[in-house]
């Protein structure tokens, strides 16, 4: 009997596996230390004993197991298993697949972890009813996944998919992929918080400000959360920098609405903690938005019910 | 036998009706007025009547005929063989394929106009060595039409690949489809021409300048061309202009490589006749900007090699 997957999510910070049963029910979950900046093969060796861990702490022998898959940043060649380039670990045509595959004796697939991501939340999350959905996650930066007649979808040799650096404003912010006006630079969590900055100066005496600047004393940055408490108290100041923000969002969902037209849009990561404060005004930009209205080939714009076991979970299954 | 196809271009002002060889060669070729504004029966009609004289031009008879399909602008569902919306035809909800299939007795497939050529070009021209292209057409507006791996791509029920409505620019120049900014409003020939008019109000004294007066005189509009005859003289105002043309045309056409990496990016329309000149600088820009290099997953940016008949073509064999 194989009746057991294991998902690993590689993250910057802690990389995580999980034992996954067929129905998506997590039986174990270990995390460790990613501990980037080590050689490759160190960095692999710790997620191979993550893996073996995990499986120990379900209870549930090798041989049980019918596949791992791995999710990490990065450009990921997943036909061959390779990460043909991932910024934060510094790493160029890592063999992932092969290496993890020679460590646990078995089968790996190896994918981008946003790519991941979004499959797990189509295989057991928000977007189970849906054939074809776009996930986004909205944290440090934007990540995305696509999924379309119930598989991935990431272009030719997986280079495609960078939905958060398509570009919303020609000349605009600068991103840190070497353009400027990307839709990361404005919809991601970091986005937010520059918004938050820019509004506060804006609004000396407003409450944001104010939340700013205790935030600042403390040594932090404007804080993402700090713009939907403003408004929340009936600031105008946090009001005017919410809406800014989701008027940058709603147009670059919008714009992957136009070329995708998916049947939902899946919203989760950090950002996505607002909820409906965030999603409710959000859909009604986008479907102000979307080419030819909503009637025909209506989509859905829906909160990521997976939490940090969507790219685990998706990986499990790859 | 049933080599032969025909294939239609229902455009706003001529319907053209080609019949083809499965090699992709055109037999035959009939043009008739559209004659927008009549009732829809009676254009389908004539629509039905150029298909059967084209038949006989080619000296086809029309049981050798195995299958019809025609394009044309709008939302179309494929599937359906429905115009669901088209704005210059004014059709909604019409039954296009059932009612050309009626008056032909042969079965009728029906897609979007861009669709189609994107097709066509896969098939028989500029994308054939691709299975994953996309190809805009620059005119009046901005058509595409996506092919992965080897198919038609437009989305949940034909409502997407609408590549032109994507904002590049958030709060830009007014688009035809109620947003602002869109990729459309600045990549069009359209675009181009209010490029050219705004750069010749910035440089009375240029030769861009004189052009465009010239035209106006004569009671047109500033061009498509004249930014690049200007340019080529070496008029500073001109190059300028098109300089600025070939940068929006490259974050646009930048952005959704990201999103969609197909392996070639076929350019066709009224602005494609300047061939390299536009086309060697756009790869430049392109390339730039494409996320993660252009090493690991290369992609061509060429010009269309089917002209006019690359929607009729890409319709003959839906």
């Amino acid at each position: 009997m194989s009746a057991y997957k294991i998902g690993i999510d590689i993250g910057g910070t802690n990389v995580k596996a999980g034992v996954v049963g067929n129905d998506g029910k997590i039986l174990a979950k270990t995390s460790i230390e990613t501990g980037v900046g080590r050689p490759h093969t160190e960095i692999i060796r710790g997620v191979a004993e993550a893996a073996r861990k995990t499986a120990r702490d379900a209870g549930i022998a090798w041989e049980q197991i019918s596949g791992v898959g791995a999710g990490m940043p990065g450009i990921i060649n997943s036909a061959a298993g390779e990460v043909v380039y991932s910024c934060n670990f510094a790493w160029k045509n890592v063999p992932l697949g092969a290496e993890l595959s020679k460590l646990l004796q078995k089968s790996v697939k190896v994918e981008n972890d946003a790519n991941a991501a979004g499959y797990g939340e189509y295989l057991f999350g928000a977007a189970h009813k849906y054939k074809n959905s776009v996930f986004f996650t909205l944290g440090t930066g934007v990540g995305a996944g696509i999924v379309l007649d119930g598989g991935i979808f990431s272009g030719f040799k997986s280079a495609g998919a960078e939905l958060g650096h398509m570009v919303i404003v020609v000349g605009g912010e600068p991103c840190n992929c070497g353009r400027r006006g990307c839709f990361e630079a404005y919809a991601s969590a970091t986005g937010l918080v520059r918004i938050c900055s820019e509004t506060a100066v804006k609004y000396p005496g407003s409450l944001l400000a104010a939340l700013v600047a205790e935030r600042r004393a403390a040594g932090k940055d404007a804080g993402g959360k700090t713009a939907f408490t403003a408004a929340a108290a009936g600031d105008k100041a946090g009001t005017e920098a919410v809406n800014a923000y989701i008027e940058y969002l709603s147009e670059g969902i919008a714009n992957i609405v136009n070329a995708f037209r998916p049947e939902a849009v899946i919203i989760g990561g950090g950002v996505s903690a607002q909820g409906e404060t965030l999603l409710a005004p959000l859909r009604v930009k986008c479907y102000e938005k979307a080419y030819g209205g909503v009637e025909y080939a209506p989509f859905d714009i829906l909160l990521a019910e997976l939490g940090n076991d969507a790219g685990l979970l998706g990986a499990a299954f790859l």
